[in-house]
């Protein structure tokens, strides 16, 4: 029996946070993650404050809620962008193959695709991962790794 | 007057150090280790446990018998890999650019390469190295490498 | 209106701090800073001393005379090579992709280049980037993220 991954997506922006902006890469990811047969249980939009940030994470993974929680934002070089800071603060395994991955598939499109600082890992059997804060950043890191996804999770929450 | 490297080859698994099942990865890797002209000076099957990785990391690199430490398994997202976890507890100085160049070459071969979580770097004038679990994941990675290791070690091992 | 970058760089090496070598690698480093339009407001020789790198950066992005600190030398294997644990000790949030960009176009050249250890990262409004010690090795690496520097600085530096 196949089963489905459970998703959380978050995304990371103090003008969306505050109503000032629509969230456009929220909504993307979330499309994107429902093409391969996810199931959104959650999207919420927070500050780019790292304890809010690591705390959300904290609190998804923990409660066995989500198999996968997704950020979107925050991973660039402005003074308040700080969500591989805070995924660092919340994973206990870090997987740089898929943050390399997604750079370097992202580089072939862009050179840009370098600064961003996106960090992934697990937390207990869920595994989170960072994107970019653009709609289209966003879309092109996630392409690199989406099918690798339910394989990677299939053995986080593998039992024994 | 080149000298021989001296190698000790790790193999992290559960069942094989039960006995449960025969250890093909580590006499592969011994046998492309051998094929640089490493000598093997040890062979150990060790379980999947943080404290007692790091700790044979440890002896090997600060006994002084050990220029290299290869370790095969426990690099991917199963609850219980923690060779990269226990790999940074050893190590002083990450060599980033190892793990990446494996990672880079294999993901030639398969996706499934930006799955695997390997850490290297150095403790004291030790080289270590942490490979995939399969014997073809071990080789793949051990290739995209192994021609590199004579002049890494040679720096390691300088005095002055 | 463009600002100008105000950049450093630091070369670190003990022999040319004691006056035992001429430096070459931090002059190339400068010029080739200079020829995108940086003004160079400091260039030293350090000695391989984790705590006094990591102090140098540390004052000239405290401070806020730099925009930049361009470190060669220390990254790779030899154990007096400490450049890259220094600039961790520095930086307050870790540009990976940088790194990551430069040695995979380094890698195109030689494969040597898996062997730099280097960092990238920003500390407070600083990037602080690592390059390797010889001076082809440091025109290559600087050249592969040379371009992406000013849109980098521009938002590290962004107020609000």
């Amino acid at each position: 029996m196949k089963t489905q991954i459970r998703a959380v997506v978050l995304t990371v922006s103090d003008s969306a946070s505050r109503g000032e902006r629509v969230d456009a890469s929220g909504p993307a990811v979330a499309e994107q993650l429902a093409s391969i047969g996810a199931e959104i249980v959650a999207a919420e939009i927070i500050a780019d404050e790292r304890g809010a940030i690591a705390g959300r994470i904290c609190h998804f993974a923990d409660s066995g809620l989500a198999d996968l929680i997704v950020t979107t934002g925050g991973t660039g070089f402005a003074p308040r962008d700080v969500t591989p800071e805070a995924t660092r603060d919340a994973i206990e395994r870090e997987a740089p193959g898929l943050a390399e991955l997604m750079r370097a598939e992202s580089l072939k499109i862009t050179p840009l695709a370098a600064l961003s600082r996106g960090v992934c890992g697990a937390r207990g059997r869920t595994l989170i991962l960072n994107l970019p804060g653009s709609v289209r950043g966003a879309r092109e890191n996630l392409s690199a790794v989406v099918r690798l996804l339910p394989h990677a999770i299939s053995l986080l929450t593998e039992t024994g």
